[in-house]
């Protein structure tokens, strides 16, 4: 028997999962991954680049009896694997988590105490925790969160300017997208050495967007709130708006807080200003100038970002860019680049086009790099170490 | 006769006003300047250097009345003046009005529209202009807005990430202060020649606090958003907050969205997070952790916000505070200015200490300067200007 991880990242309709092996060399790729989607509504799942398909025999009509089939399916696959221990990510970690734990009840009890703070994710992320422990009652879960990077940034850097009760109550700058900043700086010094240890901006570009500045490897700011709402432009959400225009949305113009939750979540960012499609490769391939104008406000955005970041850290050494459009946008790294030559960053078009992972040109005073992030690698590793597997 | 320009500052129960002559040298020194307070709750009055009284024989039971006292009371006390135009702050000028303009019936209803951008304020300043064309009919009244200077912004720097059809219908960054920075921005060049035409981050630190970047004289971005809510922390309001925080409040701690404005206009910023007080000056003088810690942060914050409005600019060449923080707070200048460092700004603590108006040091590749603002000069200016005296 082989030893093996699964990492999970549960939805309110789908189970993403990524197998790893708990052997071996301690760092390795996925065995598999893939996910379950659709879960009670018609339910399918693809493994690796398989083909979708329909989860058989009525076993997605629950977490829980698509989890049982998961399982089932993975060790069918895998022959002579045992799964040892589950990695969840679970988004929030609140003010007192700052690392991964062993989920017991009563760390689950506090876990579901902080699903007001991320309602959309929480509850979610803790029923995969539930339906692999009852899949495989004997193997220890590990919760791994987007928050806990962030703990060790200085207060000034998390707090709202709001009255002590309210911070004092949770109202703080908690920050997300941690695992996959804590990647990037794992990984970093394969890029750059020494100088890793510098000041360093991340720029988680997806469907959520975030940054991150870190320094020695430890968050020192980041572009995301109380919820991932706050910072960078994204797909569908607005991020950094004047609190005065929800104030006038439900007071003058008679919206509801559903409404304008609605609106800042689900209709803004590059779906908002463009009027066309919150996906950023739509943008780029469309001839209209309201598409044009959604990826410039969203660079223009990044830029004053890293402005704001670099003062955090006191400069730049390095902006690192990764995720979806991090990965695989050029002209949006390179308009980024471009506002932040003031810096002392000189991009290396070429690269650039190329996709890196280097996109500085020789003698810029400040790096810039493309690399992939792999927040389930993260998780992986977490599981183990915390385990002491 | 000896012409002049009264100019007036109308809020809610109270005119500010300021006389300047209209002839000889074209920018002076105001002949008084002074306010009307408590207007219908037992009025009070004080010009120049005076102690306040009480507004005699109850002219201080309504705007319009007390403007009337006000007239009548500088022209006795100016015998010979003549008061040939009325110039007046107008908070919100909207997307429109980008220079100041002769107030007719048109402008006025354009004016009064906007109310709902600026409740706190509007009214009361097309009040003030009500009530000085009642006392004085024939003269010719000039509106002046604190938004005008920053519509020479790029369209980037004034959108929020939300759907077109709302940023048409108004929600935009208007910005505010706009008078105070214009004023900035005339005078520097007394201080710096020509470089005064670079990338200038000025800092207006009051009660109200935001920051403009301007280069060649012209707004960039700013840090006031569609209200004077968003940007830097102030005395009472909370500036830049993740928008997930407002909605939290009155999703799940059941605030009403009067309470949620009374909370973060009113309750937050300095007095919020130290407890104490709202005033920068109480807070300096404090030794407990709480006063020490709202500075901290305010400072903090506008270091974050310079290394922001130096991306819109592509670095900075200059850093001016002017209000009353900005003007008398040396302590909160070192503070921001040691978080301005890594750009090249290199304090001068003697002078910094002095009082300036340099505040850098010999050779600081980043200048410093404290300057005082002028609003109602800026405001005679543009009305002698605008009406061709």
């Amino acid at each position: 028997m082989s030893d093996a991880v699964l990492v999970l990242n549960a939805g309110s309709s789908s189970i993403k999962f990524a197998l790893f092996s708990a052997e071996g060399p301690a760092d390795t790729q996925a065995l598999v991954s893939g996910l379950v989607e659709r879960i009670g509504a018609g339910a399918m799942y693809r493994f690796g680049h398989d083909p979708v398909a329909p989860v058989p025999g009525g076993h997605g009509d629950s977490h829980a009896n698509a989890m049982h089939w998961l399982v089932a399916a993975l060790m069918q696959r895998f022959d002579g694997i045992d799964i040892v221990a589950g990695g969840h990510r679970v988004v929030h970690g609140g003010a007192d988590f700052a690392a991964p734990v062993i989920v017991t009840p009563q760390v689950h009890a506090k876990l579901a105490a902080l699903a007001p703070l991320a309602p959309a994710h929480q509850p979610h992320n803790l029923a995969g925790v539930d339906a692999l422990a009852a899949a495989l009652p004997e193997v220890p879960q590990v919760a791994c969160f987007d928050t806990a990077f962030h703990r060790s940034q200085p207060r000034l850097a998390q707090l709202f300017a709001i009255p002590r009760a309210l911070t004092e109550g949770g109202v703080l700058r908690y920050g997300f997208h941690g695992l996959s900043y804590e990647y990037i700086a794992s990984v970093l010094p394969h890029y750059m050495g020494a100088r890793a240890q510098g000041r360093i901006i991340a720029a988680h570009l997806g469907h959520g967007a975030s940054m991150c500045a870190f320094e020695n490897g430890a968050s020192v700011a980041t572009s995301m709130g109380f919820t991932a709402l706050d910072g960078l432009m994204m797909g569908r959400r607005c991020g950094e708006i004047d609190p005065g225009v929800l104030l006038h949305l439900m007071r003058d113009r008679g919206m509801s807080v559903a409404e304008v939750d609605d609106l800042l979540s689900n209709r803004s960012g590059l779906l908002g200003v463009s009027g066309l499609s919150h996906d950023m490769r739509d943008l780029l391939a469309s001839p209209a100038p309201e598409a044009e104008e959604a990826v410039a406000l969203f660079c223009y955005r990044a830029a004053r970002m890293v402005g704001s970041l670099a003062a955090a850290l006191g400069g730049i050494d390095a902006l690192v860019f990764t995720a979806g459009i991090g990965e695989h946008a050029p002209r949006v790294r390179a308009r980024i680049m471009e506002g932040c030559r003031w810096l002392g960053l000189e991009p290396d078009t070429t690269a650039n086009l190329a996709g890196g992972p280097l996109l500085s040109a020789d003698g810029s005073v400040v790096a810039a790099y493309t690399i992939p992030t792999d927040e389930e690698r993260m998780i992986a590793r977490h599981t183990t170490a915390t385990l002491g597997l």
